[in-house]
């Protein structure tokens, strides 16, 4: 099956916004084993939308719409849709409930735009939207189809989730799995070089893609065929060969995270971990809590961004700042240590460095960031030498923060 | 003028990558007054390229292309681009000679990938990329253009700023302005409501969108015509009008973000803040210090997630705790003096809330989020009732952290 993909809005093609849903809905579909043909991005416009959508049709099955369903004015995508079918909008009541519902709850008034939100073209399938008001749609266009939902990346991809996915998933013929190996702490090079006789004895079903990222690689294996059993029992073959390889490097699976692999070793072991940080500014922290559940291994942290609060909450010494500087091993190791006594925790991570765009200096360049991991007793440090875009900085220190934690972790407890 | 944008690469279309380029063109050309009438992305694929072109000549009058012409890419773009034009490809020496020279100050090796860089279609005037290898190429086709670029954001960059926005800069007829309107603590139907006499006013050249985000609602005026010093002035006049009737909502205007206004607020008036955070886990301070400069004014924070650093760091009483919980104001009040007896600051924020999907309870469910901005005198505080998603608990609580603190700010400095 070949689908399109077309987003609806001026603000992406003034660069206002940039367009994440396609890429989001290309790696949902692609999962799926559905080829994604192009990726259409048109205005708020009648014509447009229409032209767009005869297009998308011609080399696709299915086309996903995002956009422009929004409560306001500039809405014109369902009148185009309507059109395109050359059908009327009617008012559907049940959308309606449910969208006064939802305001009643939240003690809030409606208002003639979510009216609007309301109508739908003639025989259009709704799909519940459980993240907003307006609910996506279903047409059919001879044996072919339009999916319309809102652009809003949350309820866009609740519906895909809930509805859309597991609707397309009972469809498809041909199967694909998908199994990632997820790697820290080296190189894509690397890893190919270490692997590649594995590869070289991959069946004709089965291919690999490197997906780097900072301090990361992800390893995508990809079977595709007809023989649902001998695909999966291949994949899980060659995972574990992979996986053997380079098992120091492996830390999780599919759509597992570092962070997400930290609460199963914390909690596994029964640990409680703290972070220190300087230039990550609470980064590191509010990583470890994306996680639902820390609170069951993670104590909390200082942000010691000023030098007085390094001395006054972490107990850094003055002569350590003046004689080493913020940015260097010894005021981590003392960060790491300081963090412990403040909190209870078992195992903390400090991390300290120059993230700026100004800061920098001969000796210390911005870029220059040095990580602490380690308990009462003992600790690991590393020196990470990132670029000069201060954004990256702070992810690419965030990363080796957790990949620190980690190795410290598993080698002490 | 109107332009279209078409990206080629496999990897954008199953969401391996997200197009940036897109947007970044789009700004560029309408700040140039160029309307952006459609960006389409397409495969490594040579029918397809070339149905894309056609498609995008329809409506535009000017193809950007991007991506395609990398050293590991089997050439099908150029090949597909000779073919739509119905010319061969040759190869352009002055090309290679550069490449030749780029490789022999870095000492590496040419490969044949890198002979194919240099062969062009015919009649393609060639634009320099001082960036990489493959440079850009501008062709003819009757009264219209294509542009191709490579797909390498920074290489792309570098051409379209050194060769070809300079030369559009001095085409231009028609001129388009944007004036982004950025708002916090209102609705979009709010703030539609508060303004539609204003709106209604509007000459046929100006007109507006909502774009909504969370806790916040920006409003994009644009204006299209010829006359460059009127349109100019009635941006300005309605942009005035609205933001005298809503002022109170009124933050910023144009790229601007609540975190650098923040630093705008913070530095005029020569104030420290701190942050002291449980259930956004450090996202605050996150936000704080990914401007650039934010030393200058952000002391530092507390991240306390356990209850035991609430009361050993912040100060926070144990009565409190117990007889109003974590997640109350009384605690949030106090977690904000306490930030700013440790940290030496003026001013700070507190936020304690149950970001879910676990902890909810009947009188304070998932989504109920205190927070409170003051200082060592007095306070705000907000109760944000959020939804049911983790993720997006923790957003909205983080910018409604940022709204209440430059509102606290405002207030009494």
């Amino acid at each position: 099956m070949n689908a399109a993909i077309m987003t609806v809005g001026d603000e992406i093609l003034i660069g206002q916004i940039v367009d994440t849903n396609s890429a989001w809905l290309g790696q949902k579909l692609t999962d799926l084993g559905i080829s994604v043909v192009r990726a259409l991005s048109v205005g708020d416009d009648h014509k447009m939308i229409i032209n767009g959508l005869e297009q998308c049709l011609e080399s696709a099955d299915i086309v996903f719409m995002t956009g422009g369903l929004g409560p306001t004015k500039d809405d014109i995508t369902k009148k185009a849709l309507a059109d395109f079918l050359g059908v009327g909008l009617y008012f559907h009541q049940p959308t309606f409930d449910r969208i006064k519902a939802m305001f009643e709850k939240l003690g809030r008034k409606l208002s003639d735009h979510h009216h609007d939100q309301c109508l739908m073209p003639e025989g259009a399938d709704i799909l519940r939207n459980a993240m907003g008001t307006a609910p996506g749609m279903m047409m059919k266009v001879a044996d072919k189809r339009i999916i319309s939902m809102p652009g809003v990346p949350f309820e866009m991809k609740s519906i895909m989730e809930e509805v859309v996915l597991p609707m397309l998933a009972a469809e498809s013929d041909t199967v694909i799995f998908h199994r990632t190996i997820l790697t820290c702490g080296a190189g894509e090079t690397q890893i190919e070089n270490a692997i590649a006789d594995i590869v070289g004895d991959f069946p004709p079903a089965i291919g690999i893609a490197y997906l780097p990222a900072i301090g990361q690689v992800r390893l995508r294996l990809t079977a595709k065929g007809n023989d649902k059993a001998s695909l999966r029992q291949d994949l899980d073959t060659f995972t574990k060969k992979i996986t053997d390889r380079i098992s120091d490097l492996v830390y999780g699976y599919d759509g597992s995270s570092l962070e997400a692999e930290l609460k199963n070793i914390c909690t596994a072991r029964g640990i409680f971990i703290a972070t220190a940080e300087s230039c990550t500014g609470g980064n590191v922290a509010a990583t470890i809590v994306s996680v639902p559940g820390s609170s069951a291994y993670f104590s909390g942290g200082t942000v010691a961004y000023a030098n007085d609060i390094k001395t006054k909450t972490l107990g850094v010494s003055p002569e350590t700042l003046l004689n080493y500087g913020a940015v260097s091993e010894e005021t981590v190791i003392e960060m790491a240590r300081g963090v412990i006594a403040l909190s209870g925790a078992d195992v903390s991570v400090a991390v300290s460095g120059i993230a700026g765009p100004e800061g920098g200096t001969p000796e210390k360049p911005v870029g220059t960031i040095w990580i602490c991991a380690g308990n009462t007793e003992k600790h690991i440090t590393y020196l990470l030498k990132s670029g000069k875009d201060r954004k990256l900085n702070i992810e690419a220190a965030t990363t080796y923060s957790l990949i620190l934690l980690r190795r410290f972790i598993l080698d002490n407890y």
